[in-house]
């Protein structure tokens, strides 16, 4: 499996932000909506096998599972539209049970470290970051469990977190990608078992 | 320079529709609003070497242009809205002359096989194909130009004209992507030199 983290620092946490303002009154929710779409969606088709985790400002994280999804769709507004339903039921999220608001989107009431916890042993955590090991001088994990931050760089709390527990740190560059870009490049090379089979 | 053109089939050709139904009633605008922020955006900037033309319903070419786009943002909302006001303009274009929309943004009246012939001289054509050559196998041209489809596979007559004039074919597999993530996977090829060097 792959699994992504994807830190929203200034991301809503109630849902009356308006669908129509994403990347304004909503704290740049459109980042985090394109990283959904980078993670799960593939021509005509969604990869199964990827879950995609948006920690929303370090209190709730939304789950979206690649098996299980259904009626989810690549566009912004979509993606956005089943957060804000996710924010509407923060009140069923009770420790570590979450909110079950739609076939394969789960909320949960945990901030990021919590949710690193929730997936210490499925495979290796990653760090991506501009300042990693190149991708192309890199072998793919086996499951790995891929962390990176929205438009913002990592908290000093989040960068120290990090240095403690990933295994692994990586950068897609030389450019420095958005988000979801990175995501993208990071999948492609996984899927070509890093660049070096076809 | 790097230059990509994208065909969308369904997409508008009056600004009639509207921003909240970009992937309903406006033909699937949001992927080619998509494929607008995955060519031209890197984090905190804009690809200034890069041009992105979307060819709409084979009417009119859309061309934004980084080395002079101004307060142009990578949501899709914000992409349709440019479209939109290109699309308010048309009457301005008259034979090969565009409309200027904003600072790198012009509407012309050409559909795909006019946009080809003003790009004829500005390097090497390549479609791109999920039955192509692979990436990993194949060397960046110069100034390469992509051509990819919407949502909707080529049509016949597209698929003629690009197997008569193409120099090249290649695939980014091997999962079929969306067109915008296609064009995000070819940037990181072409900013690793084809993955080769660093």
């Amino acid at each position: 499996m792959r699994q992504f983290i994807v830190l929203g620092h200034e991301a809503p946490t109630t849902p009356g932000f308006s669908l129509s303002d994403l990347a304004g009154g909503a704290g740049r929710l459109d980042v985090l909506c394109r990283c959904v779409n980078a993670g799960l969606f593939v021509s005509h088709g969604i990869r199964e096998d990827t879950r995609v985790h948006l920690v929303l400002n370090d209190e709730y994280t939304i789950r979206f599972d690649g098996s299980t999804a259904k009626r989810l769709y690549p566009n912004e507004r979509a993606v956005a539209s089943r957060i804000k339903g996710a924010l509407e039921s923060t009140a069923d999220a009770i420790g570590h049970q979450p909110a079950e608001v739609s076939p394969g989107v789960e909320l949960y009431r945990m901030g990021f470290e919590s949710t690193l916890e929730s997936v210490a042993n499925d495979g290796t955590l990653v760090e991506l970051h501009e300042e990693g090991e190149p991708l192309v001088e890199a072998e793919p994990p086996t499951d790995p469990v891929f962390v990176l931050s929205d438009h913002q760089e990592f908290t000093d709390r989040e960068a120290e977190i990090l240095a403690d527990q990933a295994e692994r740190r990586l950068s897609v560059g030389p450019e420095i990608l958005h988000a979801d870009q990175t995501m993208t490049v990071v999948h492609n090379w996984v899927d070509t078992d890093g660049y070096q089979q076809y």
